[in-house]
């Protein structure tokens, strides 16, 4: 069956979308809509174009035998703000203080709409950069890493507090936690990483940067490299941040529980200008 | 500017499948595209026909003033088959085998691309049912939680093992792991989920089902109703499930660690001829 033009667009559109950072040859279309490589070309064309001038990426062509075209996820700055003021007015409720000057944000991490922008956000920050693997700890980081990871076509691992029969042979590691300067331990199962992997850390918070600190010791005791940390929300404080090139969307400056009140600014993304490559 | 058909095809899929069970006014696209509503009406038309050919769903049409069109993701039956074929093939490797027969299953619980079509499966499960919320257990279930909760656009619920600061009040239960006979703690935040929701509970792995009975015990402390009960993979045993209405997509039927084979066939999802109504 010979598939219309308007009808190969819709299904490249969904196809490509689906696959992000994932090269598709320019056959796979040609055979599957039974059409010439012209026509492809000039279907993919239009389909790059609209997903630009929308500002939800673009198509990436590789040329060459091996080739073919690959679907980059990156939001327009408009849209990354977008999203970010959102974040900044839900976090904002003072409802969301708890004792201690804790803030609740167990809803926001369990809205998997927010959740997918915010993994594009990060898709976009770091789209350009060579990502094996995003990393997080349990348990809040969990869907932030798992919306990256969709979205940049790399694997999640996730490192624990304890480690579990159903993890097999693991390796852990004593860190300082940076606030209360408390020893702690983390684990990661030995067979969830290969050696020499280059791997994006992210979290849901982060204050001194003390877990951060410790999945960078683990990622050494796997032979890995840094590619960057992100992190929805950082927290202001006097000592100095444990991890250089971290990215925040947010800054929580003050909480204040007597009057209920919680302040938030825009978070070092924006002072760095974007996109990191 | 005046949008071409092929322009407003590309942007009103990539719109539509990144909005899964979404109402989205006719308006909507007819102002975006500087369309008349007729025009945005045969677009619709050519989204829905290709989508449902390639067995990725269908536009569902709402009509009158408050109507609009909603993307229902719904995988064909042999795409279905295709994802269970592949994660029994991938979890029949015998180097998943641990001490005391666990099965290691943490990357493919890390590999967002799996996660995202068995997430496609259980939304096709689950497309006509009243759907509120999805419930798992930290940590493992959280990925599958999540991808199931993305294409049914509903929010997902959290239950831990322990209570965190970071949570606020919370409501505990005890209860009776099936297998071991233990007497276990779950623990929810109060203001994680609202009196009165129609909850689907999901995890990686069901023995006799006492986690999930742990779950619908702590539902019914937010006066919550079970909607379903959506498994990975459930294991063969004497004792009688504790649950009933699960889906599962595959069954352990023998694991033997001292020749290293793991038997796994297909879940109840096969039996109960798919789609639940």
């Amino acid at each position: 069956m010979k598939w219309k033009r308007s009808e190969r667009l819709v299904d490249m559109t969904q196809h490509l979308l689906d696959h992000p950072h994932r090269l598709i040859p320019l056959t796979y279309f040609a055979s599957l809509y039974d059409s010439a490589k012209s026509s492809i070309s000039e279907d993919l064309t239009i389909v790059s174009e609209t997903l630009e001038a929308r500002g939800k990426g673009h198509l990436l062509t590789v040329p060459g035998a091996a080739g073919g075209v690959k679907y980059i996820p990156k939001l327009h700055e408009t849209e990354i703000r977008a999203i970010t003021d959102e974040l900044k007015e839900r976090m904002s409720q003072s409802d969301r203080l708890l004792p201690g000057g804790y803030l609740y944000m167990t809803d926001l991490l369990g809205d998997p709409d927010l959740m997918n922008r915010i993994g594009k956000v990060f898709a976009t920050v770091y789209a350009n950069q060579k990502i094996d693997a995003i990393m997080t700890v349990a348990t809040k980081g969990i869907p932030i890493a798992h919306a990256i990871a969709r979205h940049l076509n790399v694997p999640v691992i996730v490192v624990r507090r304890d480690s579990k029969v159903t993890e097999g042979p693991t390796v852990s590691i004593n860190y300082v936690s940076g606030s209360a300067r408390r020893i702690q331990t983390m684990v990661l199962s030995k067979r969830s990483m290969e050696k020499g992997k280059r791997v994006l850390l992210t979290d849901d918070f982060m204050k001194v940067g003390g877990t951060m600190n410790g999945m960078k010791s683990l990622l050494a005791e796997f032979d890995g490299e840094l590619a960057g940390v992100a992190v929805l929300i950082e927290a202001e404080h006097t000592a100095e941040v444990l991890v250089q090139d971290y990215v925040s969307l947010l800054k929580l400056k003050q909480v204040d529980e007597r009057n209920g009140s919680i302040v938030l600014e825009e978070g070092n993304y924006f002072q760095k200008g974007g996109t990191q490559s």
